[in-house]
């Protein structure tokens, strides 16, 4: 199924215990694309500004992305975010945000990407993920990621989304702050309440978890080291488990749980290095043989 | 291969934010030993007082669990802990401890038990651990957990007993505290430099990792909602982690790797209730029903 992504494109500044990175190319839209890329060509809508990076268009043509969604606006800034990891590096502190182009009107969605049947709606302004929704004619399977802010400054609006998608995929913290429960298992039950079929909560070193209608699933975060600049690794779950989806074409719970497995694979590969340094030069073959040794690891005879 | 345990039995009492136990059976030897015993028969080692409630030795006394190690020590009393779970439930807070016998000198190993080939040392003085592990004639699997307290007050007679163990249970908290790695790898990777060769390392509902010489794995908990009371948690792991090893015959990473998985499920059936109140009612077929559905939400085809 053509999968659509709608999300932010940033110029970020990134320091961790492993080096620092200076207005490289970021957004949840491009990690997700990037990861999403290895199973489905990838429909992009977001905007930049004049400052946009002629290298970091390039960057984006080398995979199977169609860039047609991609707004360049005259007169506008791209988005900058700048953050720091310390410690176990389980959560980016944000050192410095420019909205900029974020902050005015959202994405066009262009006519010929109408028919998408498969949607990520990035984190963004609860509101601007239901325009955007609106500007597609059938979409199959929908899916929204979002954040604190939105969920302490505009749950009404947040929650009226939520009815909108069939799924969502946020991390723990969110999941908590949303539903006020503690227990992972409660908190995404509560998620369902508000009109979801499934939620995928993200735990980062810690794995993942599937809570939908119909069964439960977890998975352990792929074991690795190799961890130098964890931005972008919620976004490029996503992608990993939506482009999954996408190709497979459905949204039952035995894709869904095998997307969980495809998503925590790609977000091991974005850690490895800073900005998408990894991913950009990453080989389906790699991707797969990954998510083969990630399953072998799981697969357990039990007599 | 026989497998003996040595460790804390205690009267607990204990507090969740699900109800409240008081002076139940309880401590690290009962927990193993209960989780263990639905693998492989168990040898228990180690004291109680005057004051032990023959109501808890009928209770061992159920499984197949030999008591020809446990002492009651006539003018001595039981060791007493007394502990609240809040919030998340991920770590207890010790309200009130009464070492009570096991301030006084260590258990004897009884001559039957002199031949035992796999060896739980549970959490105690490191020192006394030694001890324990003299009065084997040749032990094949020795595996040792330890505690925040001995890593920060005895941690030259702690390195000692590494030195003369082939595997360790410790949780996360514990193997950042004894090696001052961020990284759980990383942590594991050093505790293997003092000798082991293998930890498991135990991080609650967030699951479990195994760094070995020969390999890592990982496994997430099982999914559950039913979280009652964690106490025993660990050790019901450490139990069904070394039950099933034992049942093996061997130590290799392909057990070790097995043994994540049955420990996972041991532990996910102790913290269904207060002290041993789900466990002592619990089939070998419950336990065996359990391992093969987590075998099955761990099993994914992937091209």
């Amino acid at each position: 199924m053509s999968l659509l992504v709608t999300g932010s494109i940033a110029i970020d500044t990134v320091t961790s215990p492993h080096g620092h990175a200076e207005g490289v190319l970021g957004g949840s839209a491009v990690y997700f694309s990037f990861a999403a890329s290895h199973h489905v060509p990838v429909r992009l809508v977001g905007v930049v500004g004049e400052d946009f990076p002629k290298e970091f268009h390039q960057k984006l043509s080398t995979r199977p992305i169609d860039l047609a969604g991609l707004e360049v606006r005259k007169g506008s800034r791209t988005f900058r975010w700048s953050g720091r990891f310390e410690g176990d590096m389980s959560q980016a502190e944000t050192v410095n945000v420019h909205l900029n182009v974020l902050s005015e009107r959202g994405p066009t969605v262009p006519s010929a990407f109408a028919d998408s049947k498969t949607v990520f709606l990035a984190n963004t302004h609860p509101t601007l993920q239901r325009d955007l929704l609106k500007q597609l004619d059938d979409p199959r399977l929908v899916v929204c990621d979002t954040m604190n802010l939105w969920i302490m400054t505009e749950r009404d609006s947040l929650v009226e989304t939520l009815g909108c998608v069939h799924g969502v995929i946020v991390n723990d913290a969110e999941a908590r702050e949303l539903t006020e429960k503690v227990n992972l298992i409660d908190a995404g039950e509560a998620i369902l309440d508000f009109g979801p079929r499934f939620v995928a909560i993200k735990k980062g070193e810690h794995g993942s978890l599937l809570i939908s209608r119909d069964g439960q699933a977890a998975v352990p975060a792929f074991p690795t080291k190799a961890v130098r600049d964890p931005t972008g690794a919620g976004d490029s779950f996503a992608g990993g488990f939506l482009g999954y989806a996408a190709k497979k074409g459905d949204g039952d719970f035995a894709t869904l749980r095998h997307a969980l497995l495809h998503g925590t694979v790609a977000a091991s590969f974005a850690i490895e290095d800073f900005s998408l340094r990894r991913v950009e030069k990453l080989q389906r073959t790699e991707v797969e043989a990954r998510a083969r040794e990630f399953a072998e690891m799981l697969s357990f005879d039990v007599e």
